[in-house]
């Protein structure tokens, strides 16, 4: 989108000022008319979604989430749907994507980790992670009082980029995720094109400032591109704890 | 802050996994474990200031602020603070800026456009802004059925990138900008080193997504950079309309 | 409800406290326990509905409403969707009244005053009002630095009872009222029973406390009662001015 | 403050509609014109402080606290104060107190009960209260999915008035109590001139609508009247769990 847009703009300013113009006559040259970025009426508050958002999930439904399981895949997604407005992992049952496919967005979430974490630390305390394309991790994570590796705290593009700070509420408030991911290009041959970006706002604090990402998230070794579809579902990971999400929302870009 | 993370982050994968070694043992060295990023207790809502937050208005005082007017440069803000928990620029008293300076920030803010908004249009209507560094200018107008030139309607980096979308609040409701400022740097010889880049969130849907500054924010002709200090004023403009101000705070990155 | 449940309450204290009991054993005379009081998932923030309301504009459709005007009664609601969430009154097309009928209830809805109100004031100035049961009013006015008569300003029973604060918010900003309306009950011959009562918080702010209501509204003279059936349909009123509504829902007592 | 009210209401009321007038000069026999509620900037959000309130507790200090234990009395709060802008139980160290006395009041808190709730049950689990007086208790505890007597279970007046609805979020969610308090009045001889009332908004959905306060709050036994001051402190009740509280207000009424 940018493109076009830088096109615009450096032809009126080909346009240049004239000599004996006035000052006003003078500014219109820097001016740009079309298109028309398009109104979208915002939520009544920060949070909500805006009248052009792809809602998720309310609170109410899964049906936008499908089984991301080898042996359940495509199934309607396994995870248990509460009382109070929030679908929780079911350990065991599986990641779960969205049934649409994504390239860039905006995404708000909002999680939080299960009450009873008694006995666990480290990464086995309220694991999760948001998965953009199926493949690039921002990590969730209880980090409230519980330290692990900084680059596989909640906040961080998983074993990429450390968080800049740790905003976390405490085990059972929630938290907020607002997410703005480019997506890598490739070129026709496979090779990378441009690498992915990620800016994370976790709880209203950025945590991510534009931060490249250098490849798939991996758990071993080191994360490197492999060429892919566009459009692919975002996948949000069982690892075995009762973490629970409510309010996505996106927007492409 | 992220040349000495990358450091750190390659570091271990030097220390590559060795032959013999479980799979735990290999994850290992990925990780990263300090430094420890900062806590910070996020505000209770979405909007509100979190813990480490320098508060410039929280609807009581002026006193972050002082006149950025050349005949009154220094004194005290000489802005309208209202009844209800705002502050109104005041025509003709010029603008404000902030008594402290700052370079890369993150950035909360609300204003609303004047009730009363008969006969005026265009660029006449609600215009104010923001100024980073007093320099790059975010920009405030009331754009609700009311089009401008598109490079210099509410969110566009004026006269330099269009915004992506338009969700703006009718005239007397609020807007919130959320903005990650990352400010330009200079070589010694006075040389542009890196340019300044902006990220506007416009009541929750972002509207400059990493957009690269151009220079000093120009009515007329093109806009270009001039070294400057790192730390500098954030400005508020007077631009004749009564918009008003609240709930301001920033994050210094 | 008070009744059976003064009832149940009365009947273990009865089963009094014996003598050689331990205070544990004696503490359980008290205890009351059933009927169990329904779950009901609250709204993820305060104002928003919870899961047993009945969602009366959600800023989509106008649907559970229609026209209360004589020449139109009971056709579609002939007032303004707008294209940011609220619906406006249309002046001249009349009042408008929800479909279904209600008895006592708890309220929840959001007003605001139209931006231009130029050489308007008193109740000529964004003037409507909510009718419960169609017939007893609670005042809806932009009464934010403009005086009119005490018993007829924003949050008055109107002609009523004076409210005990004025926590208006400016014209264009929104306003939230959250009522609690006990109706009227008439015996048989159709004398009155038993008042209404009404408690009004405006933006949070108590200015309604368990007041009795006199009668039905009236501009002119001393309210009175006139027996009416119990489910009567919920009034908003157009009194010729532009004012908006949203997030209206209600919970049955 | 309804008496005069009534008074000044029926004043004009007898100023009655004379032969001959306009309706309009008809209706101006029963407008009120003093005095003139009090404006009052309401909070930014609902659950806000209001500008006249009394701030109790905003996250930062428990000045406006203070021991309520019999061998500690008057001493500085001994609860704690957490990283996150909450004040938590201190079990063993006693219930809490304002320094200030209050009679007649509007309040907001939030609460939320403590994550860990292993093999805790019934009143055992998060029980808390707030003592409005000292003496008539709004009873706190964590009622999700945790059944006990229906009237001690979260939004009860212990002992007295079960709650109507159950909308309490699950542990380690905030939940918020507006609470209108009416004292109960005393005559010369000790004996009750009139029953306190209790109106209780929990997490938005009521729960207590004007509930008679049948005496002070006892475990055992019927609850009975006994003259007190009419200013007294706010009690908020260690009961041994690690109960938190946070965004404390209330207005006088």
């Amino acid at each position: 989108m940018k493109d076009f847009l830088i096109l615009l703009l450096l032809a009126p300013i080909v346009a240049i000022a004239q000599p004996g113009q006035t000052p006003y006559e003078q500014s219109r040259a820097t001016e740009v008319y079309s298109p028309v970025p398009a109104y979208v009426a915002p939520g009544w508050q920060l949070g909500q979604p805006p009248a052009d958002a792809v809602v998720l999930f309310d609170g109410t439904s899964m049906d936008h989430f499908e089984s991301a399981k080898a042996e359940t895949e495509g199934q309607a997604s396994p995870w248990t749907l509460t009382d109070h407005g929030s679908m929780m992992v079911k350990p065991g049952a599986g990641d779960i994507r969205t049934k649409q496919g994504f390239q860039d967005v905006q995404l708000h979430l909002e999680w939080k980790s299960p009450i009873d974490t008694t006995g666990l630390e480290g990464q086995a305390r309220a694991n999760s992670g948001v998965f953009f394309q199926g493949l690039y991790e921002v990590q969730i994570l209880d980090n409230y009082q519980n330290p692990t590796y900084t680059n596989g705290q909640a906040g961080s593009i998983y074993k990429q980029h450390v968080p800049l700070a740790n905003p976390i509420r405490p085990p059972g408030e929630w938290n907020a995720y607002d997410i703005l991911f480019t997506a890598p290009r490739f070129n026709a041959d496979g090779s990378l094109k441009s690498p992915g970006y990620l800016t994370v706002l976790f709880n209203g604090v950025v945590v991510q400032h534009h931060a490249e990402i250098e490849g798939e998230t991996v758990w071993i070794g080191a994360p490197k591109y492999t060429a892919h579809a566009d459009k692919l579902p975002i996948k949000l990971q069982d690892h075995g704890n009762l973490v629970q999400y409510r309010n996505i929302w996106l927007r492409e870009l």
